[in-house]
């Protein structure tokens, strides 16, 4: 079809919005390797997780094999407020860069936790609620999960507790108020509100936190306070299932103009974004339906994919998490203050880390004064104020467009655009005020982060 | 058609968005009264009004006859990065409600400008750019026109000089990073870079800003600056022309699904939002083909139309405008600090004036705390965190269909929702805080900005 009928933006109807999630586990070869006790080595079930997750929110995390599952109504009801998201022709961006690539972007920051993380959210505030329990806790890093998860509770009549990374709560004090209008409570982390936030405290008095110590307080707090379980917007295998109603979009989307990209990208943190745009696309691929280059996109400063170890490790800085296996920088690891663009994971999906490390995936790690250099030169032509972490992404497709426009090759790019930048103002002031700064961790940095990963039998 | 065929949000497709714009005035059988040269007391014509506006604006503010006027190509083009926006059908909020009202809202919120004031601030932009001049001077209050104006100008290649009322400028030190990205240049407002501002300063010390004053400065910068021209984001016809995009959106999805409002509600500040969603409807009113009834709300403590003055007045504090007839509350009135909703500006637009004179319309004043209610209320149903300039048309239409419920009448109920409050959360916060109060005007303060209007021949 020619381009000239591509609108600017292809919006599905309600009806076409998939009816189910598509779990990229049942097609992979070799599977996530499962989760385990730290105490004693071994995989754990689904009566282990039971203290800590949602029952059927854990039979999802265990369940590698069925490929479709059901989006119940009630979700489905909800999404309809903000969802199917405008899959977008970036015709301006294009026209900017003289290109000659194709340049579709998936925006899932329509809505006002501003960005795709209300997709999980809903879905596990809803199992929560099935189950009758009273609240749920949580972690936020950037603030859009904390956001996210406050607007679920408070659609279904949920408690939401939530423990902010304590650098995210001080740049960022309106997320706290939004979270607040949900009706949510808010602590930055580490906080004295748990053993475990008290004992970080005590050993790195002044840290800014990162989001595996908030993680440690959160699932603290929920397993010693009676009817309220852990959730999580990332890294879990759940979360990249109900995250797959942005890929199915997108490739529905796509395929009514009969376009196929060749390059898929994604910003990675711990994964939920990239996994979940990519996920029918990676199913083809590893169907053998269809070849797509896909490409997960790090901060330089929080380099999981491109630097870490693939090893098991600890999801919590607390350690009180069981051990995943994944791309890791040592749970330990905690980026450089200066660090402003999001994606500060020590760790990543151990969906994406399987696939990553079978070759089915590319990754690269960028530099945030680049990243917010993209984010600026996207703004103007597309009128939309990207977050930082999106912005990972679109310093990719810009990078790989401009490769087309010396090749002249006619790629079509397809990257997430996850978000907006609203409450990111701080840190695009100082990349105006020229204050923004990179910083790469060093070898010797990281090798002493992985000199304290678990010891785990069988692992190198 | 039934209620379920009706789905929660109805997208036009590009292809279905208006190519014209309407000028409601062609049917107006009692015209908007004219500009007024302040030193003359005689009606301005387009060769009194080109220093200060650009050539193609004038035409269309002082063309109270042709109907249609085509949108240019280039601006449906940018429009279509974030038009048409969507009808939103409030199942949520009626279903919270228990109202057998049914809720319709047209959503301007999903653009980085965060409201409806992109669609005049391209159109703006894009004649300032056809007459070949260097830039363009405004002034901004809440902020959603001066990041409007930025994006539109940074599209267009244009120098945007913006003065921002002074304590949106303090509350809202974010908006101002937004328009750097966008490449504007922002002063508070009173400031010591105009004559006016320095005469305002002197006279009024610590004073936190008002709309008219910052108009002031942006007109007196634009006509002492070669190739600039100053533009204006609401009161005048030609903003009410291009803000007629949203009635005629909202109008063509409700046709598609034989739905008819009976109340057709809106919050009014210079009456920009306003003016544009009831244009068609009340055109087809005005040509005796369909009643609806049509509400503008305003804040209590600015409240021009339920107690302002139907006269001629100065737009701008500073007295260098035209004179308009309006209603007004006296170019000398600025509303208590207290006040966090927006919609400040003391008069109103004369097209918007004229046919509320002529009891084509009505209105009706609320208070700040009762509009933060109805925002949060909102905000926890139908996801959107509102700007507190629409949540007083939330507030009106949540009390209509109550009162339909409590009747039992099943209305139809059409309301503007102009924005989001991304940018508000220290208004929020105080409202959280339980730090918010409302303040109303005496009439004794109203009698004394009365007395100091504009003497003009003919008025009363």
């Amino acid at each position: 079809m020619a381009a000239e009928k591509i609108p600017y933006k292809i919006y599905l109807s309600e009806e076409e919005m998939p009816r189910t999630w598509y779990n990229v586990r049942a097609d992979m070869k070799n599977k996530p390797a499962p989760l385990l006790n730290p105490a004693t080595g071994q995989p754990m079930g689904y009566e282990d997780l039971r203290p800590v997750f949602c029952d059927e929110l854990i039979r999802q995390e265990l369940d590698n094999d069925t490929r479709e599952i059901p989006i119940p109504d009630e979700i489905r009801h909800f999404y309809k407020m903000y969802r199917p998201s405008p899959l977008v022709r970036a015709y301006c961006l294009e026209k900017k860069l003289g290109t000659p690539a194709k340049i579709y972007y998936k925006f899932e920051g329509n809505n006002t936790s501003g960005s795709h993380k209300l997709n999980s959210a809903i879905a596990q505030a809803y199992y929560a609620k099935q189950q009758g329990l009273k609240g749920v806790t949580t972690e936020t890093g950037a603030g859009q999960w904390g956001t996210a998860l406050s607007m679920a509770c408070a659609y279904l009549g949920l408690d939401c507790q939530v423990y902010m990374v304590k650098c995210s709560y001080e740049q960022k004090p309106f997320r706290r108020e939004v979270m607040r209008v949900y009706g949510a409570s808010v602590t930055p982390s580490p906080s004295t509100t748990t053993q475990v936030g008290r004992r970080i405290l005590a050993e790195h008095p002044g840290t800014t936190g990162s989001l595996g110590c908030a993680i440690s307080e959160a699932v603290e707090k929920a397993t010693t306070t009676p009817g309220y379980r852990y959730v999580l917007g990332s890294v879990l295998n759940q979360v990249l299932l109900h995250q797959s109603v942005i890929g199915l979009e997108s490739k529905a989307a796509l395929d009514k103009y009969g376009v196929v990209p060749d390059i898929i990208i994604g910003c990675a943190g711990g994964g939920s974004n990239l996994g979940g745009l990519i996920s029918p696309f990676m199913g083809q691929k590893l169907r053998g339906e269809q070849d797509y280059r896909i490409i997960a996109v790090e901060p330089a400063s929080c380099p999981s994919f491109t630097r870490g170890k693939f090893a098991y490790d600890f999801c919590d800085t607390g350690m009180v998490c069981p051990l995943a296996k994944m791309y890791t920088l040592g749970s330990n690891f905690i980026p450089s203050p200066n660090h402003a663009g999001g994606l500060r994971y020590h760790g990543m999906s151990s969906v994406l880390s399987q696939l990553y490390h079978d070759g089915l995936m590319e990754a690269v790690a960028v530099e945030q004064t680049k990243v917010f250099e993209a984010a600026e030169e996207f703004a103007r032509v597309e009128g939309i104020l990207p977050a930082p972490e999106s912005s990972h992404a679109i310093r990719v497709a810009i990078d790989e467009a401009l490769r087309c426009k010396e090749t002249g090759e006619e790629k079509t790019i397809l990257f997430g655009l996850t978000g907006t930048g609203y409450f990111d103002m701080v840190a695009y002031e100082k990349f105006h005020n020229g204050e923004m700064t990179d910083t790469i961790p060093t070898d010797a940095e990281l090798e002493a982060s992985f000199a304290r990963l678990p010891q785990v039998p069988g692992q190198d």
